[in-house]
């Protein structure tokens, strides 16, 4: 199964960009095929109708393109105020203009990694929604990681091995519904 | 009571534009002070805590200071793929990271105007998350204006007096409210 | 594919009732082996611990069983004030207390039918949560009838065709993806 | 100002029960005057137009009454799969259909307690929905106590001192703006 996986979080060093790391080794493991991006990659300016009739900017571009190349998203999302990252929602309200939709048909698994203690897992369930209204399968089951800024060692791996296994499970369980999906 | 007043929607002559202006009227007419603020002003990047390193972005500043300087907000926003616009939420995120919050204590009223039969109340429903979240009193009613792209006159009334007399009833409640919680 | 469906509205006569015979219909046109079950079948009380201590309640019990025969679920709910019925949401809370958790792996399809010209919609994306929570795979897409008292012929079918196309391909796209997440 | 709390709970001896109980002397102390009701005392069957053309259940009925006549709401509520418990909903769908809607106008506080880390706050954001729906000032912030079987004392106090102010600073200020609305 081929995968586009990112982190919406910007910051260089982010707990999110260390989330989708081991998500990524998780998947290809189980024998998927992974685009790793980076979000700066899909830099666009804010959704304006008006900028639209002029052409879809590059960014929007560039996101969609990457899409379509994909047959499953995985995204680590952190969460911004109880909801998910302004710029990750700005870049499905371009890419859901296009035709068609680059995310219809596609499925997701969504992960998020914060210092709280709720982990981020509000923020999933918004961004859940305006995926699922584009037709995006989301996986039912997420993941978050709580206190994360003490979950890593020093190599960027889990220190705790269970939470290891728990993605892994999760990313292979994911996987097996999305080459289902696909077909 | 001082009021900022600004449509979510970035295209010139839209819907949410003509609804903020209705709103405005309404508001002024029952003695409130109002900003009306082009949310073109507010232009800002992606939030970036490596870019917040560096300095709130000028936007993102104005943004602040012209809620701070008011005790209210009227918003009409659009609903992108069944949620608050991208941009607005990206400006939340920005500003809810400088202390203290302008948000908090303040009192908001929402609006949104759509050509669907739903009338952009879900996106309302979505904004009301992260501004509760933020500590806005988020007034309980909302007014949504469906099937908009026929609601409105040449001079930008609306066509259907009933209309026009629960968005003046709606606006007065909203202000009742938020006097005595600005107190 | 073996699929309970249910209307979760308990009024004798109720539009979500006409609406959930007509996807139970589409449902066996497309080969699907449908049990249609009352939702009165399920009568149970208040979740409370201290009554789930004394053993679970036949309704429960019967609720649990239908679905576990099931590979995947067609409900029709209707929309009580901005979402699910309580009455839906205490039969999820008790059925969710089981081991194994009988809707963990199962798919679904929802549908609304309303009065109102939102159609129930909102009312749904609440409903998704709870299942979602539990491993159900909702499908993204959703079927909401608006202005439903004038949709249906006195035969019970609908009215305007289109809606029974749209319908007819809803179903067979959920049966399809349903299936083959089964396997 | 006249308060009607509960717990939403009902189980006996149950932690949100217990987090009630604190609240409502943190009430009386800052002034308020508490209606504890026990939930039991709103026993109901599940929503049905064919049984409200009966006339209003007397649980239903006794709920209203309550509600009428207080000015406020203090609800403890548990979280049950990632929403508010259907019971509490039913209650609600009940009293949403007496005229006058005995919600309308009346402010509300939320309080949840859970033994998991994110204890119980999603639940108090789907809970949000149908109050606020129904015209209710549900004050933005909120209270959730995380691993809550260890948060007590045997007496029923709180261990931790800091949850006991920031209770009480959060009580006081509630009722501050509940107070101011309604006059």
């Amino acid at each position: 199964m081929r995968i586009l996986a990112f982190s919406a979080s910007l910051r260089r060093g982010s707990l999110n960009g260390r989330l989708i790391a081991l998500a990524v080794e998780a998947a290809r493991r189980a024998g998927a095929e992974v685009d790793l991006a980076d979000f700066h990659e899909f830099a666009m300016p804010s959704y304006d109708a008006d900028v639209q009739a002029l052409g879809m900017p590059p960014g929007a571009d560039a996101f969609s393109k990457r899409i379509e190349a994909a047959q499953g998203l995985i995204i680590s999302s952190p969460e911004y105020n109880y909801s998910m990252p302004g710029h990750l929602k700005n870049a499905i309200d371009w890419i859901s203009r296009r035709r068609p939709n680059p995310l219809r048909g596609r499925s997701a698994l969504l992960l998020s990694a914060s210092n709280s203690p709720a982990g981020g897992i509000r923020g999933l369930w918004q961004l859940r929604i305006p995926l699922e209204g584009n037709g995006v399968f989301v996986f039912p089951d997420m993941f978050w990681l709580s206190s994360a800024e003490s979950a890593f060692t020093p190599e960027g791996a889990f220190i705790d091995p269970k939470r290891a296994t728990g993605l892994d499970a999760l990313v292979a369980s994911y996987l097996r519904a999305g080459a289902a999906l696909a077909t």
